[in-house]
């Protein structure tokens, strides 16, 4: 048995600068004890951080090559939001400091509205309202 | 200005039953409103979201090819731990059941003590004791 926790969020960058540069674009607060070398932001009980590819591949992937630089990872970071309306203003702010549009938002399947954003480095964020939750 | 917040983390799957079946083999509690296609774990604050890899490349990658199969992601996740002999507990525990041995538990350069282990697909999960650092 493992407990059912998530600590950290590590996203291994090819530019710590210029990822840390970018989420404190988006008003984020970064934690102290950061270096040239890694940042962190905390989000309620996780944090996200920033460390450099290279050398996280050396602890998580030894025997593996990097992934392709600005290819899709296979993973989503979602933000969600109380209000529909809210999805609309909020792709506009992350694009309008830098986010790469991937998908404006639309009606889902799953009954709720979302787009898709890319930071620098191609880490998808969903911009989300699902009816029913509340994420504060 | 965008919230410092991360609601859910979605790993794209190859196969959801796999991932369903080892992350439930760690003890983990599923949310209820999952299907074939869609499983949740609460984790804190967040919850860790399986979905069908090729979905949701449509949504988040329209234009993109899928990442290789079974290549590090380069990303991490990681669970902490009270205290230094519970990583050595943990990682036993999840190779146990199934996960890949990726590094066995070893000091870190940034004083810590921490091993990594993968999902079935590849997904990697740093177990980890961090000095002064309290999960719970």
């Amino acid at each position: 048995m493992l407990p059912q926790r998530l600590n950290f969020v590590t996203l291994g960058a090819r530019s710590v600068r210029t990822l840390r540069a970018f989420y404190r674009s988006w008003g984020w607060h970064e934690n102290d004890g950061g270096s040239d070398d890694y940042a962190s932001f905390t989000a309620g009980s996780v944090a996200i951080a920033l460390y450099p590819i290279d050398r996280l591949r050396e602890e998580a992937a030894p025997s593996s090559d990097l992934p392709p630089s600005g290819a899709w990872n296979g993973v989503t970071l979602a933000m969600n939001f109380a209000q529909r309306s809210d999805v609309d203003t909020a792709v506009d702010e992350a694009v309008s400091v830098g986010a790469q549009l991937v998908a404006p938002p639309m009606d889902r399947e799953w009954g709720g509205y979302s787009g898709y954003v890319a930071d620098p480095e191609g880490h998808r964020w969903e911009l989300a309202w699902a009816p029913g939750f509340d994420p504060d």
